[in-house]
């Protein structure tokens, strides 16, 4: 007799509780699995506790202690890391990529559940894609927190008062949990390691939320709202509400009445959207949440099934439930005993849930909390939340240590402030408004500089105009090919996109593909001038750059 | 009076210690260090300890546990994060470049302390550069751990025995104390992490350490020395004496026999080179080490001082120091006693040191070690090792924090078996040996691929030949373009030099260059065959990829 195969694509909440509880309903039926065989899919190996990624931002917790691993949360789960591209209901098939050469393959399934979750989609904000950081994956922590410190590493030594104000500002744009988590840790980890900038004053930072709507946290009730928000104020962040943030740029957002706030660091908790996969399958959707019955089937499909954030989901026949990881537990735990009892011909049962209580942390050892109606704040609430994900942790050994850790942090404050060194990074499309300039004179370029959209002006030292560039020019090739510093000035004339191939990359290329090669041989300095390029080409370079400007 | 300026360029042990050294000789002589301006110049903002990044690798030591940020470890230091790349003697002036925009900068000198260290150079060993893990800097655990762990994930769900033998196959040359803690570690990994692979068996492990000497570590005496080999051959591990690896390419190692060890990692703890600087500087050098004088002051230069791996230091007037960390730090305490001495007049001390004793860690909470001539091992040889750490880190809170940890792991075992997703990767080059075959049908080609060096043969699928790609030809371009896998099969005539344009990053260029597009656009069909796309062009696609063959 051939096993029933289950398989679970995506290792969120939903999955990761629809895996344990399918396998426990198994075992307390049947005393063993044989028969099924039980399989998650998941791109990466770990669990993300995301509400903890604020913590792991500011050093508070380390990394290694936010995620768990699939394969020791899921025991007797069969567990695939590889990423699912396509499904054909019609031959019950799934289509995944596995392995570093990617092939795809095939993979039957008798009973489909679907937990992809969703993906940050700020595609309708120019700008957001190229300069703002999200906070979903362990990457982004390590992305944002190096960010960070880099800005304070920056600030401490430039003299430029300009400069130093853009790196010491932080926007964060959404007044959610995960908003107030993030810029409460912020705050908190920015003044920890301030002692060791001794350029940087305290009131030299600014820390920006801005909220959309008229009060910050709209899952809690007003009044402990309006204690994190005093909270916030108190420690001296910015609250903006009735706000939003409509553009970013390399050096700037822009706020919807057209207010300019000059910055390096734009963190978006906003815009929830689908993931790749929910958008091309064949199901009905709700805002690009697949749209699901009361039993959490998706609609019109008897072996399909869907939780967490990625399912559009009736409570109680009625109202859409909200993505969070409460209702994707829940969801998880009644999918299984659904789908189980489907398998042996057992009535299902309707989802319906009322949330228990939300927790938030603000920073620095305090946090708000609404139990069963008691409203908490302070100490005791951020120890709830820590409480509750110490609960979540697979195994007694690990949370004991978890918790070790955590008591040992509390008396023994962490002094980790170090960074990694950035990952290699490649293309990539950066946005600048009119009036920005791009180089001055006396900088090294970082990599050729590509319009894709918009208008660059070029000028000499001197202020002579020298050309406008226009989209599918190009420059910088120049100054890279000769090491030599810029002389000329770049600036936008219109809100430009600008793709930057890394210096590194564009030396490797122009090597390696004789098409680039003749064509950059081909452009003479008279019909293409190159304004990056240093003019004085009879002078010997030092060692590798001509040094004729500095930061001033 | 304007302040007596001391540079310090690079943060590793050498300049850590002079630094720690000078401040504690000016105060306990001045009481304060003014009228000193002293300043460290680093890349990172943070201090490494090397010998402990094999066990960062395994994740028994948390990542910010083998770091220390510069900043607290040099308090009355004043630091820099830059890259320092000239140096004017006569104008006693630095170049550096700081911040993200890397704007040259000049800063001035009285006195000048070299301590940039080493970095690997692998440059005579074709492949080492593109294939081959080092271990110098966080960011090179954190890759191989990543690396290692993927091949477990792969290997686990690949029905490729082939592959899969490749995949378990660990290579690392060079027995020294980072080789054999790096095998030692990698093995204790491996195999504590084996009980979550259910498809992988302890016995298809193959962990190799290639050594070109007739024993490992050499630092040691011979009884030690034999105590680690039989501790790690009883563990497993295969042992090679008297043989070098001098060939790596994507899928294997070639030893100098000529004999091919098919593998996927290959981590070289050999190769030590001179950092850029020190090769471009007017310094007499002797192996790529800057040469000192007895006093550690470079050779004919009054005002310069080097210490620690870079340095060819004379250790009592005859043979050249080792370049090691206990070394490291002996120079740079005699070196800012003679640096201060010089400001004040009094006379120089020669540079005498006898190693008091040497220690490496095994894997496994075991050791040994060679302390005033008193040989120890195992378990007692390990907490000397670690003990000798903690020693090391700055603040009392900070120690007590890390040792707490550490006896928390030895108790409760850390369970980090998640990974971080690659980072995103550019432009890389690959070396493929002759008869290797790069694509067979059915593949998702990851990039455009470009031939440097060497001849690929293309097939069809029934095996008929196509067409020969020499230097310049690319291929990959027309399955990125139109979705499709691979139907021929692509492979080395000879050893082949390849560069690979990341997939993301040529959709990009092909849309921005307008070069790049009409020179691809111009490649009809006929003239340019491209083997790597599909052949049957009227079916449509499944969501993004036409699946024809599948990984067997």
């Amino acid at each position: 007799m051939s096993k029933q195969r289950i398989i679970i694509i995506g290792g969120g909440f939903a999955g990761v509780f629809a895996g344990q509880a399918i396998t426990r309903l198994l075992k307390l039926r049947r005393g063993n699995t044989d028969g099924y065989h039980v399989e998650l899919i998941n791109p990466t190996n770990y669990f993300v506790f995301q509400p903890l990624l604020p913590e792991v931002v500011s050093g508070t917790i380390n990394a290694p202690d936010a995620v768990s691993p699939l394969r020791a949360l899921l025991p007797g789960v069969h567990f695939r890391m590889a990423e699912v591209i396509d499904l054909d209901v019609a031959k019950q098939q799934i289509t995944l990529l596995q392995g570093s050469r990617r092939i795809p393959q095939s993979l039957s399934y008798d009973q489909l559940i679907l937990t992809p979750g969703q993906r940050t989609d700020t595609s309708h904000l120019p700008g957001f894609a190229e300069h703002s950081f999200t906070l979903r994956d362990l990457d982004d922590a390590h992305a944002l927190r190096n960010h960070v410190l880099q800005c304070l590493e920056h600030a401490d030594i430039t003299q430029n008062p300009e400069l130093k104000q853009r790196l010491l500002t932080f926007v964060v744009v959404g007044a959610g949990f995960s908003g107030v988590e993030t810029i409460g840790e912020l705050k908190e980890m920015v003044h920890r390691t301030l002692r060791y900038y001794p350029n940087i004053q305290s009131e030299e930072i600014n820390m920006i939320l801005v909220q959309r709507g008229d009060r910050i946290l709209p899952e809690l009730s007003p009044q402990l709202a309006a204690y994190a928000q005093t909270d916030l104020v108190q420690r001296g962040v910015d609250v903006r509400l009735n706000s939003s943030i409509t553009k970013a740029t390399a050096y700037a957002v822009f706020e919807d009445d057209g207010n300019r706030i000059s910055t390096s660091t734009l963190v978006t908790t906003v815009g929830n959207g689908p993931v790749q996969l929910a958008t091309s399958l064949p199901f009905e959707t709700h805002r690009g949440r697949i749209v699901a019955d009361i039993h959490l089937r998706v609609k019109g499909h008897k072996n399909i099934w869907t939780a967490g954030d990625v399912a559009a989901v009736p409570n109680a026949t009625t109202e859409i439930t909200p993505a969070t990881a409460q209702f994707a537990v829940r969801q998880a735990q009644q999918l299984a005993h659904n789908l189980i009892a489907e398998l042996q011909g057992k009535p299902l049962q309707h989802f319906d849930y009322t949330p228990k209580g939300s927790m938030a942390s603000l920073g620095n050892y305090r946090g708000v909390a609404e139990v069963f109606g008691v409203r908490i704040s302070g100490l005791a609430a951020w120890f709830l939340w820590r409480g509750f994900y110490i609960a979540m942790l697979p195994g007694f050994a690990t949370r004991l240590r978890v918790a070790l850790n955590w008591l040992l942090d509390y008396f023994v404050p962490r002094n980790s402030v170090q960074i990694r060194n950035k990952p290699a990074g490649s293309a990539a499309k950066r946005l600048y408004a009119a009036g920005d300039v791009l180089f001055r004179p006396g900088q090294i370029v970082d990599g050729l500089y590509i319009l894709i959209s918009g208008k660059l002006e070029s000028r000499s030292s001197d202020g002579t105009f020298l050309r406008v560039i226009k989209p599918g020019d190009h420059c910088g090739e120049r100054s890279i090919e000769t090491h030599h510093v810029t002389v000329g000035t770049l600036s936008a004339l219109e809100d430009s996109e600008v793709l930057v191939l890394k210096r590194e990359d564009f030396e490797l290329l122009y090597q390696s593909l004789p098409v680039l090669r003749q064509y950059f041989h081909s452009i003479s300095d008279n019909t293409y001038p190159d304004e990056l390029r240093s003019a004085s080409r009879n002078e010997s370079p030092l060692t590798e750059y001509l040094l004729e400007g500095q930061e001033k």
